[in-house]
C-alpha cells in the first residue's frame, strides 16, 4: 500500500490508474478506523480494481465548540488495518494542502442540509459536501462507499451527486454493530463504561419503533414517543432528536411508511451518538 | 458535428473520447454566438483533440427582472457557425434535463461573488459557478475556455477550480472587439443604433484610464474619475459601476498596479454592457 500525503501526486496516480481502464473504488474517512470502515473497504473492493481510502479530519465540518482538536487520530494504526484489507492507496493529505487558501468556495445542499443534524450542527453538511466533492475531484472514483450509520450524510452526498451530475456511483453500506447492538463509531472511544452501557438504548429504541411500526403503528408522533421512552429511561443519555423522516429529504413523516427512517442523536456526557433504522424491511 | 440534446448521452460520449486518450476542449456558452465565442473555439482547439461547445441559457444565473425570456436564441444559426469551426459536439441540453429537480445543490464562491457584478446581480455567480461545475462534470474537459470580456466570471471560475481542486485547465481568451472598439456581446443585439454609437464610450473610457495609468497616475479614485468622465459625457449611458480592482479577488485597489483591472458596467436603455481592461501590459 502506498501512503500519499499530497493532493497532486494523488491526483496524478489516480489519473494513471484510470488511464489503464481500472475501476477506482473510494472510501473517504476521518480515520480512527473501525470495522464499520473496513466493511466499506471490503464492499467497495468487490466493485473496483484499485481501492483508495482517504483519512482526513476535515476541519470545515466541525463547529467551533466541537471535538475537532481531540478527534482520535492514529495514522500508523489506520495504515496497518488498511494494509490487511489490501488497500492500494491511503490518501492522508495535510490540512494546508486540502485548504491552501481557506474554504472560499463551498457546496451548499440546501434544505436537506438544514434539518436534524444540520440544525444541531450549523454548517456541518456544507463542510461535508465541499470536502467530499474535493476528494472526488482528486480521486475521480467510479464508486465511493458511505455508511448508512450517517444516514443524513448519505442523503446529502446522494443529493449532491444527483444535482451536480457527478459521475460516481454511491454505495451505501449497512451499519456495522458491536455484539451489544451499538453502532460502531470512532466517537465511541470517548465513552466511559457506564455511558457505553447506556448507549445500548439507541438500538433498543430503534428496535422498539420498528416493532411498533410492524404491528401497524403509523402515527409518527406515537412512533417518536415509543422511541423516546426507551432513551428517556437512561439517566446518562440526553436526547438531541428522535424523529421519523423521509430517507431522501429528511422531511418529517406525516404518516409513517416503508420509505421512512427512525433517526436519533443522543448525548452521553459530551459525546454525541447517532443511529438510525429503516421502518420497513 | 453531432448535436447532443441530453445529459446522459453527452456524458457517455465524452467518457468514450477520454478513454481513447484524446484531449477534450470545452467552450460553455449561452448561444447567440459571435466572433468572440468562435475565438474561444479556435483557441481551445489548439490545445485539444475533440472540441465540445455547449449552448445553454442557464436560468439560475438570471435575476427575476433580467432578460432570461428574451435572451437571443437561434440554435440552427449557432450550429452552422460551429460546423464551420469544425467543432465535434454541440451540447444543447433542455432546461429540464439540466435541472430535473430544481437547483437544490449550489456552489457558492464567497466574497468575490458578492462584489460589483455580484452586487448588481445577486445570485448571478452562484448560478454561473453551479452550472459551470455541472457542465464540467458532464463533459470532463481537459481544458475549458472563457472570455476575458466577462472578467469577474473568469475570476469566479478560476477560484472555483482552485478551491474545489477541479482537474481542468482554464484558458482565458482576450476580448474580441468590433472595428469601433466595442466588445462583442450577444446583448449588443438589443442596442438601438444610437445606443450602439454611445457604447463606443466604454473602450474609450478604458483607454483613457490606461493612458492615465501609463503616465503615472496611481490613485484609484483619480483613475475612476478619468474613466467615469468619458462615460458621463454620453447622455444615453448610465453607469452602474466603474472601478479599479484586483484581477483575482476584485477587491478595490488601494494604489493602482499592473495586476489591477479597470472594470465597468453601463446601462444603455435596458441593456447592460460590460467591459474591462488591464492597467498594465
Amino acid at each position: 500500500m502506498d501512503i500519499v500525503r499530497r493532493v497532486f501526486p494523488m491526483r496524478e496516480t489516480c489519473r494513471q490508474v484510470r488511464g489503464t481502464q481500472r475501476r477506482i473504488g473510494f472510501v473517504p474517512t476521518m480515520g480512527a478506523l473501525h470495522d464499520g470502515h473496513l466493511e466499506l473497504v471490503r464492499r467497495v473492493r468487490e466493485l473496483s480494481d484499485t481501492v483508495v481510502v482517504s483519512v482526513f479530519v476535515n476541519p470545515t465540518q466541525f463547529g467551533p465548540n466541537e471535538d475537532l482538536e481531540r478527534y482520535p487520530q492514529d495514522l500508523a494504526r489506520d495504515a496497518d488495518l488498511l494494509i490487511r484489507e489490501r488497500v492500494d492507496y491511503l490518501f492522508a493529505p495535510e490540512r494546508d494542502d486540502m485548504y491552501p487558501v481557506g474554504p472560499a468556495t463551498e457546496v451548499e445542499v440546501s434544505e436537506l442540509s438544514t434539518r436534524l443534524e444540520g440544525a444541531s450542527r450549523p454548517g456541518h453538511f456544507r463542510g461535508v459536501a465541499t470536502v467530499v466533492l474535493k476528494l472526488f475531484e482528486i480521486v475521480r472514483p467510479h464508486v465511493a462507499a458511505f455508511g448508512q450509520k450517517d444516514a443524513q450524510q448519505v442523503a446529502v452526498v446522494r443529493r449532491m451527486v444527483r444535482d451536480l451530475m457527478l459521475d460516481v456511483e454511491i454505495l451505501v453500506v449497512p451499519t456495522v454493530r458491536d455484539a451489544d447492538g451499538v453502532a460502531l463509531s470512532s466517537r465511541n472511544a470517548y465513552l466511559s463504561s457506564d455511558e457505553r452501557r447506556s448507549a445500548r438504548a439507541l438500538p433498543r429504541a430503534l428496535d422498539a419503533v420498528r416493532e411498533a411500526y410492524a404491528s401497524g403503528m403509523r402515527d409518527p408522533e406515537a412512533l417518536r414517543r415509543t422511541g423516546r421512552a426507551v432513551l428517556e429511561a437512561e439517566p446518562l443519555l440526553r436526547i438531541d432528536y428522535f424523529e421519523i423522516v423521509d430517507r431522501d429529504d429528511f422531511t418529517p413523516a406525516v404518516e409513517a411508511s416503508d420509505r421512512d427512517l427512525a433517526v436519533t442523536a443522543v448525548y452521553a456526557g459530551a459525546t454525541r451518538l447517532l443511529d438510525n433504522a429503516p421502518l420497513g424491511g
